[in-house]
């Protein structure tokens, strides 16, 4: 920022290579670093003309992290360094002198301690905040600035000697002591719970370590004429072009985004008749806050979220960084700086996230839901993330990750404010809610790089914490209850509201034009940028047509997974399915397989159709047998009053079904080489189905695939019956085309898979099931450990989110490069759920696959991945 | 045999590699044998000086499989090729003419069209049956050959048109025809469901195929100075020396096998005082016959089984083949046989079947339960495979196989006589009983093979198949009753009889003095040769002192796997354990572990003594915890009570620790990870018993395993925990040696082994749970998919059995050099129950393993497969 003319109090930086040293040896971290940061020091003093502790004029610094990733609020920052009480008259001086200038520098001396207490010995915040509360009640005012000289000195008192109870010793009038300390917790905070947690959230490594940034002070709060603040280049919820940001006056550091108090906007139209704008008070420093902006825009390429500080009028840049921003905000940032120049559409693709298109394509209030919700209308605050969302009430960060857990349904987390401490909680709510704060307070940044509907500063609201509820609008809600808001208009309301398909996916249904969604305009134009560039194909996991069409719109090159057994649950055809099973012979078997092949072929016709010209791989029936029997005695005898079967004989057939452990049962190709007329049946209605289609003059591309292999005469036999059936479809006609391949789902098949590719067109890696079979993790009962060793640093990533690279990813390496020398023209593919997950495309490409396949609403997502 | 001056029938053999070509190309086959045959029939015809097809003096040909692996009975046979009604007379004329001579030629036709037409055409045996039985009846005679000659004619008549009418068409009178038929018939029984039924069951490969051996009829059944018989050169239950066999004059080839006709012994002293010997009757064909049996067991240096035929006094040996025979026989053969200097000891070796050794080690009835069983007991058979049995009388082989499968306990299988149909039923029995038939039986032979105890010819059996009941001794019992059998000595009792050690076994309890046990020091002679030339270490799996203790006696250089979970099962340490689980922190935790320690502490040092010096693998607590829970409410309830513990808290932590797929579930490592508590308890133990050990004057060497791991990291953090405690216990001290390693047991840990091995001291292999993730099949849940994968060539082997090469197999060889590569020290050993297999064992001697371990019964088998 310097180099290009931005206004930077003057500093210097300690490298992350002295933060992983600190880790290692913290004693030879301290020998190395005090002679450097000596002569820093004393080349900050002479372009300072002051010195660090010295008592007329004395140079303060602050100490701020600077991690190689942006980790906001989630680092340590000691401001103030270097203040003595021998020096307060000095710095009273520099505050103007005089009573406002005694109380600037018992201001910033009580900042010290404070932050110096909490930050670096880990002080408890009730040793400054209860005597605070006492000052403040006792002078009567809301403010510590409003505070007279004498209850400031007596406050600064019970500061240093709450201090020295908490820590046994008394605060540290030694500047150079304090610099090195402070140094010291920045490190430290990299290894601190928040931090730790924020880098698994967002897959930042944790050997990166964090810079410290060392640079002269300015003050904010040297009165009326300085401010500090928090801005926006553009809007982070929209993308919508201009400054964005708050502030207050007379204030410091972090003060705008704790929520302490709630700031006023930066910009004039956007001001609340009750406050002043930043633009109106400081005009000049707005213009220059403007111009800083846009040159800061054209440097980086993108938005930017920047901390200043005027000190008498005069502007000052704390600190630069990318903005967190909403996945529509990203898309129409990208968008826009690609129309004004400043970026290419090939980095347009890299900085758009594509976890966060996702945001497009989830649900959003009902319009008539939220109508009709209107008499249950609580309060209204700052729209802060947009989208609705309902859940229930947790009003800890704690809770919310409880009943996130125990799958207590969605999660709205109402807190006065947020702190890094909720990150967890965050993370895991539906939506969030706070009493106080702005558009740039913790809460908001954090819910806007989560994608989490977000309503921020709702000052009708209040929280008793005791009896664990909440209240607004004269009305009572206990923790556990639902609460809805809206973060597009800042809208709460009792109560849980209908919702209905984004505006996107409203447009790809055809119940909206394309030209009357700018959304969609962009989201298109993004996912062609990104078809252009894509290095691995992406397909859609899709089981009916409507999946098939929507996914087809959103760019998917054909179906990936086409789920077979979703078609027998439900009604009649569940019935038919059941005495299929229940049927004591092959031809009873037989009878009831008939009756459902005209089902499976309508759906069939309709997906291939949907997807006519591109190829949709259709997997043969996978789960074990009695995921479809009737639970429970009850439940079996009202199914064999209504199939007319002694019921005797569907609860031993229930009992003879049952496994220990039916993720290793019989299912998949098993089952079909039990039972072959299962395959005959489904084959045949494949293979009829293409021929409606084709005679309804499209192009049907099926490709046959056979679930749970592990041994080579598996796929092989199952294969022939494939073949029989499709020869005698076809007979007589032309034949379609059409490919036979199989699941790598099981680890024993890429470690064979030499022998299974040689007869068979493909391969598709099941990561689900691979994943559970190479760790040995069931899904259904491993997911709080693997919590527990995500926490612990056991597992660097949930194998199920994130492709294992080590082992799952070793796997399909064998498999692919063995499937390919047996068989050249093999085709690879993938249909887990890591076909969505970014990080998961990436690997999937070095693997040399040929495409990923992921759920319809994942797709853009994967697409874009793709083109990365 | 021809070439050692054995008096064998002249004749030529047909190659296997027609067999594959018939297999592949039945016409090209035919084509291309057609002239060799009738080059090698001319050579045959010159030699015997007869013509095939010639009317006055023919040359009759039997048609014999000769498959390079012996399948006793498995296999087709033809015999008395070449008769047409034309060549009647002729044939007379060398039975000696007259009456005598034309029942002979009446009986070889008869024989002829039977064999014939069962074999070559499938006719149904009741087309023979019915009218042989209807002319007995009427002649009032027992056996055919009491038939006059017009009742021999009528009797043909009726064979030649029930053959007509079974196969539509009349009976080949052209010997060419015949011969040709008979040799494909051989070629096709290859892959009868007997065959392949009993290549499976033996591990013979399906692609060997059959030879056919085409040779000169001798004739058995032309009177009473002719006979048949089959002989062993030894005892094949005990191993005795001297010839063990059977003959029956007038008669041909089955018939004395079949069990049809009850035989008489070869050996004068072994004869019943109701029959003749062959030794009284035929003198000198006695002799000749001994001289060949030495001759022959010179040759190929092994007892050898015999079937000859005596034609008009004039000895001629048709076939002989290695003999089936028991552990016990094996076992005193191969010694004996080194003793005559036959053979050296790597060929006793080499020649003692490592799973027969089980026999010598499985109970036998106890004495005094079978002194009480007296007064039920039904009958007496001949011995015919050692060793006592007890079990539910099934009475046919398709009963037997799905009792066996449906865990209905121990089945007898009980016959009149038993056929090569019966074989899968045999394979899953108990013991073998049957009605008829000598010590040659097909029963006996296939009963020692098997190693099952074995009654046949036990005459007073009535088995009524209708009823589905027996009687005997004036006693009646249903199928499903139990019935006990002694095979060492003939005896059948109603009711079952407890069992006890085996004499081996009670030598090494110190009940039986060794030099009182002659099959001790054969044991004991043939494990120490073993021993000599092993290429692998046998370990055993022990987990009580006793199990330790004979492990160490039958030859285990050390423990490979130590179960700890079983020591919590049963009584105080149960309830210890169940207060550990449901304790609600880690405070209750430690305190129900601390109340666990002593006892585990205790089985540790007895352990560690019992196996002194020699190195001891203790698994670290492996099975989830709902295993210890109660099962069932009420279970539940009482044990609340005895706890003391509120019922809902017990039946909601049941409920809580329940699991979709505990295979894959919350166990292992992960509990440990979770509970580090268990760990530091279970540490603690070991090194605690170590040092109990040591100041006894021990030399304790233990190796703590950690199960499931796949993660490197779990691996490294349970190993710190363990590092701690030993750090902790030995604090003070002379530190003990010990080793920390874990068990791959799961197939990531396969893949990232060379990360887990370098901060470990050993591998040990589990494959039970490898098998099961590595092909998706839970034991519990699969059996009876793998036995139809087995039956339909789908796999070649039960995995869980014979160790998967493939894919398990490629998983143990990535593991074994990607760890040594890391850690070259490494220990690498397998300790799942493949241990115990002779193919497994030489499977992990080629993928570079040191040790192999196995349950301690099966040690024996395991050394002597490492010395192979």
């Amino acid at each position: 920022m310097t180099r290009i003319g931005v206004p930077v109090p003057p500093g210097f930086t300690i490298t992350t290579e002295v933060c992983a040293l600190h880790g290692r040896d913290p004693r030879a971290a301290r020998e190395q670093l005090a002679p450097a940061l000596e002569g820093a020091l004393r080349r900050l003093e002479e372009e300072q003309g002051r010195r660090f502790g010295e008592r007329t004029d004395p140079l303060l610094v602050s100490v701020r992290s600077g991690a190689p990733v942006s980790m906001p609020g989630m680092m340590d920052t000691v401001l103030n360094v270097g203040i003595t009480p021998a020096a307060r008259s000095g710095l009273a001086a520099r505050g103007g002198g005089g009573e406002s200038g005694a109380r600037f520098a018992l201001d910033c001396e009580l900042r010290l301690v404070e932050m110096f207490g909490d930050v670096v010995r880990g002080v408890p915040p009730a040793t400054f905040t209860a005597p605070r509360r006492r000052a403040l009640a006792a002078a009567g005012v809301l403010h510590a600035r409003a505070l007279p000289v004498e209850a400031l000195e007596e406050l600064l008192a019970a500061f240093r000697d709450g201090y020295a109870r908490a820590t046994g010793e008394p605060f540290p009038d030694d500047p150079l002591v304090q610099l090195h300390a402070a140094i010291e917790a920045v490190f430290a905070s990299w290894e601190g719970g928040r931090a730790v947690t924020y880098r698994r959230l967002h897959g930042i490594p944790d050997d990166l370590g964090t810079a410290v940034n060392v640079q002269a002070m300015v003050f904010g709060n040297t009165g009326e004429r300085s401010a500090t603040g928090v801005c926006f280049s553009r809007d982070p919820a929209t993308g919508e072009p201009g400054l964005y940001g708050e502030y207050l006056s007379d204030a410091q550091g972090e003060e705008v985004v704790a929520g302490t108090r709630t700031p006023l906007p930066v910009r004039r139209d956007l001001a609340a008749p009750t406050g002043e704008s930043f633009e109106e008070r400081f005009p000049a420093a707005y213009i220059e806050l403007a111009r800083v902006g846009e040159k800061l825009e054209a440097h980086y390429g993108d938005i930017q979220d920047i901390e200043f500080t005027v000190e008498e009028g005069r502007l000052h840049i704390l600190q630069t960084r990318r903005g967190q921003r909403t996945g529509a905000a990203a898309l129409r940032i990208a968008c826009d700086l690609v129309d004004e120049g400043l970026i290419t559409p090939d980095r347009a693709i890299r900085q758009v996230d594509p976890l966060s298109l996702g945001q497009l394509l989830a649900p959003i209030f009902d319009t008539a839901g939220r109508a009709a919700a209107e008499p249950r209308r609580l309060a209204r605050g700052l729209a802060a993330g947009p989208g609705g969302a309902s859940g229930r009430i947790a009003l800890d960060a704690a809770t919310a990750v409880a009943w996130a857990a125990n799958g207590r349904g969605p999660v709205l987390l109402v807190r006065d404010e947020t702190s890094p401490e909720d990150i967890a909680g965050m993370a895991v709510a539906a939506g969030i809610l706070t009493a106080r704060g702005g558009a740039t307070s913790h809460a908001a940044v954090v819910a806007r790089g989560l994608g989490v509907p977000c309503v921020v500063g709702c000052e009708a609201l209040r929280i008793d914490e005791e009896e664990r509820r909440l209240s607004a609008g004269g009305r009572r809600l206990a923790e556990g209850e639902w609460l809805s808001i809206d973060g597009s208009s800042g809208d709460v309301f009792a109560g849980a509201i209908e919702t209905m398909d984004s505006e996107v996916l409203q447009v790809i249904d055809g119940a909206l034009p394309p030209a009357e969604s700018p959304a969609w305009g962009r989201f298109s134009r993004l996912l062609s940028w990104a078809g252009e560039r894509r290095r691995i194909g992406v397909r859609a996991n899709a089981d009916t047509p409507l999946d098939a069409r929507r996914a087809r719109a959103l760019g998917a090159e054909g179906i990936g997974l086409c789920r077979t057994e979703h078609m027998f649950f439900g009604g009649e055809r569940l019935l038919a399915f059941r005495r299929m099973i229940l049927a004591g012979d092959e031809a009873g078997r037989r009878r009831a397989l008939a009756a459902l092949l005209p089902w499976q072929r309508d759906d069939f016709r309709q997906i291939l159709l949907a997807m006519d010209g591109l190829p949709v791989t259709i997997r043969l029936l996978d789960p074990p047998l009695h995921e479809f029997l009737p639970r429970g005695d009850e439940e079996a005898d009202r199914f064999a009053a209504e199939a007319g079967i002694d019921p005797r004989a569907v609860r031993a057939r229930i009992e003879e079904t049952r496994e220990a452990n039916p993720m290793l049962g019989i299912r998949g190709c098993r089952l079909g080489l039990l039972y072959p007329e299962i395959i005959e049946m489904q084959a045949r209605a494949v293979f009829e189905a293409a021929r409606e289609a084709r005679d309804a003059g499209g192009h049907p591309f099926p490709e046959v695939m056979v679930p749970l292999v592990g041994i080579p005469e598996e796929a092989l036999r199952t294969r022939r019956i494939i073949d029989q059936v499709a020869l005698q479809v076809f007979a007589g006609g032309e034949p379609i085309h059409y490919l036979v391949g199989t699941m790598i789902e099981v680890p024993r098949a890429a470690l064979v898979a030499g022998r299974i590719a040689a007869g068979l067109d493909f391969f598709s890696f099941g990561t689900n099931d691979l994943t559970q079979m190479t760790f040995g993790f069931s899904r259904d009962d491993t997911a709080s450990l693997i919590r527990h060793y995500v926490d612990e640093g056991i597992l660097a990533d949930d194998p199920f989110s994130t492709l294992d690279r080590d082992g799952v990813g070793a796997l399909i390496r064998i498999a692919a490069e063995s499937g390919r020398a047996a068989n050249p023209a093999l085709e690879l593919g993938i249909c887990g759920e890591h076909g969505g997950d970014p990080r998961s495309v990436a690997l999937c490409r070095e693997l040399g696959l040929d495409y990923v396949s992921a759920s319809p609403l994942r797709v853009p997502g994967a697409r874009l991945a793709a083109a990365r």
